[in-house]
């Protein structure tokens, strides 16, 4: 079933300690789409300059991923992020954010895109995810996702949202930030009592832990030799994670837990090298060998003492 | 089969934000012991002043833990560890250390000692590690523990002692400080090329990460509601890890991985109050019944895309 994602396409200006590239490929719904693609077709919407070129939108193309959603703007210029880690990876430090074409986003979803089974809003405006959501024919799964900084500035609207929505994918400071609460579990548990199903707490190298009113799932993430550059990791999660639940039927527990799997397949890939780079040249048969390696990662027997 | 545990045994004065304790007994070989006697007889070698009393001694009885090991010297103090712990309780902050007894300690194993199955080296000076390996009859297991100040103190004994070992029992940031390398994984594999043929990864709140020449498991920490007093929660779990391995007659990856199940297992009651007091009331159906959470927190099925 069609998952729709609403949130950036941009390009960035990445530095890591491994090496450096001025305009690449990024944004939220990018990595998104192309995560949650090897599993389900995909609506994207978006907005992007006359900088971005057909060269720049290939990286749609030979995937099931409709881009009739992705608005071009003559005359101004795609949104723009510089970025910068350490040899920490796990901490980005912007440079510079150039909203662009961005700052005037207004996502009007045509009919085909309101009947979608799966709605992703990804990380932007919390007023801008409700105007969306607004303008659907409520679907299954309502997910989202935010960052700090609209928990800084926009704490209410995020709230209303957060009362909206089925199951939100978020980083664990933020979860501790958003309910002022050191205990992980417990913020959790106070976010889940404003009305979401599921949180799905992303914790970077140390991997994924979802929550829902009755039961926990726990996944490390997979221990890499060369993480090369962890820009999009979280979106390729989300993509993956909720590309696979939007391709079953039913959405039980067990696919909750297959679908946290596939998803940090997925990133996992991702931070291999950067940008898309390495999201775009991986098979089905590289999805489905990985997922084994978690399987290996993660298993022990049962014992009776 | 019966496990040697060679370390200290303390008291602690304890701050978090939950609470406080002047004098709680503490110390690695303490922990250790108390964890790793509900899988295996437990000889323990350490020393205290004559300030441990008869009922602080009571912490290692009805348990299979022989403290003729135990030396005790008159008219000097016990080992004493001051800490305090903000909301994060990932970090302590040491207040004062005043080694007492153990400035001077220097073991001497007997026979039966020396025969011991498996050997705990717990977190002490590199060279007194080195000391006590040398008096055994190699046991089938030798593992150790470390801490930073001895990477940035005695880095060359360390080595040494690293080279002589099977397994160690080790913190992340140690493991990227003892190699100068930030990735984990690479980090860890140049430690195995000294020697060891496993490397056990403690990370706080995220859990372990084992990691041997051909393999590697990893296992979140179980979530917890309320985290009281993270203190111990290391060589607890170094105790149930390897007092469990002890009691196995083979030494498989497959029992590898149960025990650092039960390892975690008995570590996530250690933090639910202060010093050993939720690890003194446990029994062994509670321990399986947690080990069975862990089967729960962490189970997913196999998937053919």
């Amino acid at each position: 079933m069609s998952i729709l994602v609403v949130g950036s396409v941009a390009f960035d200006a990445l530095k890591t300690p491994f090496g450096q590239v001025d305009r690449a490929i990024g944004g939220s719904a990018t990595y998104f789409s192309v995560a949650a693609s090897f599993f389900t077709p995909v609506e994207l919407v978006a907005v992007v300059g006359d900088d971005f070129t057909a060269k720049d939108a290939a990286v749609f193309e030979g995937r099931p991923i409709n881009t009739d959603g992705l608005q071009r703007v003559s005359g101004a210029k795609t949104f723009f992020w510089s970025g910068e880690y350490g040899y920490d990876l796990n901490v980005a430090k912007t440079r510079d954010t150039q909203l662009n074409v961005f700052a005037e986003f207004k996502p009007r979803l045509t009919p085909k895109q309101q009947q979608a089974d799966v709605l992703f809003l990804a990380n932007i405006d919390p007023e801008l995810q409700m105007e969306v959501l607004k303008q659907t024919k409520r679907p299954r799964i309502v997910a989202l996702d935010t960052m700090n900084y609209w928990i800084t500035s926009k704490r209410d609207a995020l709230e209303r949202i957060f009362r909206e929505v089925d199951l939100i994918v978020i980083n664990e400071a933020e979860v501790r930030q958003f309910m002022n609460e050191s205990n992980l579990v417990k913020a959790a548990r106070a976010i889940l009592a404003l009305g979401p199903k599921t949180l799905v707490i992303k914790r970077g190298e140390y991997g994924v832990l979802m929550i829902t009113g009755d039961s926990a799932f726990a996944v490390p993430a997979y221990p890499l030799e060369n993480v090369f550059d962890p820009t999009g990791a979280g979106d390729t999660f989300a993509g993956g994670f909720l590309g696979f639940l939007a391709s079953r039927r039913e959405v039980t527990d067990k696919e909750f837990r297959r679908a946290i799997i596939f998803g940090s397949v997925l990133a996992s890939f991702t931070v291999e090298k950067f940008s898309l780079d390495r999201l775009r040249e991986i098979s089905i048969s590289d999805i489905q060998e990985r997922y084994q390696a978690f399987r290996t990662l993660t298993h022990f027997e049962d014992f009776e003492i």
